[in-house]
């Protein structure tokens, strides 16, 4: 399936097309979309926040899990990938109300095995809130 | 404060009391808590899981992400504890129902750092879903 | 083969039978050996040292990569296992001429991929120095 | 100390000057050094290899641990740097007799914590060997 031109229809707008209702309730909107990459931007939600009012280190884990997994499916194979591990590094903090942006890159795609990262940053892309890295496997589960 | 004997009111029952948003989002009931550990049960839900059906990964991180810290307010210390990073191997899966269940143990506890684990079961214990570890650091920031 | 039974023949001493050069430069002596853990002693050596005379965190890292390696020989699988990631987290320091011992176990072992874990110990197992974990993944290339 | 002028000095020739014995032993040539990022050589040795002829997961691991660290050494603070954790995954292999480049990066210098990363390459920079991560603190130790 051409899963990277359904995303491409939504940049603007919030990716209302996804299979995932974990990713719905995430409420992305899609900045870019190519092969082996997206831009998500999310708005941060006061049932994100931590003791201490600042983004939820879990949500921040949560969004860079669920971007690194969605850009498998922009080289439009209809195999689901698993996620083996995920290693997040926690930089900076975002705030109620924030704009924050998850870009994501794929480092190797090799023929069973995938290494993704994801960048979450500030609105404006000045500050690094934290980085994450995934080794993911295709699987012959399909999706379409 | 003495927060672990304020936890320990919520045995068998949803803990109510965090001052974390997110964590009242996720709806842990304790299980066990004691110096350096908790035991909180949670039950996945739909808006939990991933495209294929599955409890999301995030979903997962955030609750690694999240047990761990609560497990830093065991040790009655006023100061909030920063996540530093988080390493997290997914194992095993969960479905829209299950219990499932985090067990957190903290590996070092320095004057500084500490090094925190979390494993994440099934309902039974017989089957690992998840393991994350994280490195924190106390700061000088107060959560009384 | 029987690679078990081969490395219990050294418990006690110098593992000499290995077919790496680099686990051979390391010079483990064999305490333990079972099926899917390892207890292997060192003795830091002047050239294993880092700036501040202290155990270099890079040959702690090349012994619990070297050791969960080993692991997979215990299995009497003659499939060699590619080691995916290793996460390690430093925590304690050793001297020139300390014995070190590192200890493995596994988590996991699925019918592809393994998730093993490595501590690494002063003498007397009283103080961790560092904790690593590996996936590891189980190729068709055969080691007999 | 200006520790980069020195570093400076040995480009194109092998780096005799570090303080670290395991670095000697490991002994890089320096390609490139700058603030915040440094480019050593190596050559594949028949002792850092594995069971089946390739570089070692454990020699790799220990050059990424080994430029990090010495990557801190960039910013002329004579403050010694510890490394928290290192998180590397593997990403191809090398063989006996082949030059290899490790590549380091600062991801972010704040005030007590660095985030870093180091990337093995193959001698044209041309095939990605390993990726790896680390956290580090600066401490009151002085190495001057």
């Amino acid at each position: 399936m051409d899963w990277l031109s359904q995303i491409k229809k939504f940049i603007g707008k919030e990716f209302k097309l996804s299979p995932s209702p974990f990713m719905a309730w995430l409420s992305p909107v899609v900045l870019k979309a190519e092969k082996g990459s997206l831009e998500f931007e999310y708005i941060v939600r006061s049932e994100w926040l931590n003791p201490i009012g600042n983004l939820h280190g879990g949500v921040i884990a949560a969004i860079i899990d669920d971007t690194i997994g969605a850009t498998m499916f922009t080289f439009n194979e209809d195999n689901f990938h698993i996620t083996l591990n995920n290693s997040i590094d926690y930089l900076s903090i975002a705030k109620n109300g924030d704009k924050i942006i998850a870009s994501t890159k794929v480092i190797k795609k090799g023929r069973q095995f995938v290494l993704a990262e994801c960048e979450l940053w500030n609105e404006k892309k000045t500050r690094l809130i934290a980085k994450g890295t995934s080794n993911l496997f295709k699987t012959s589960v399909n999706t379409k």
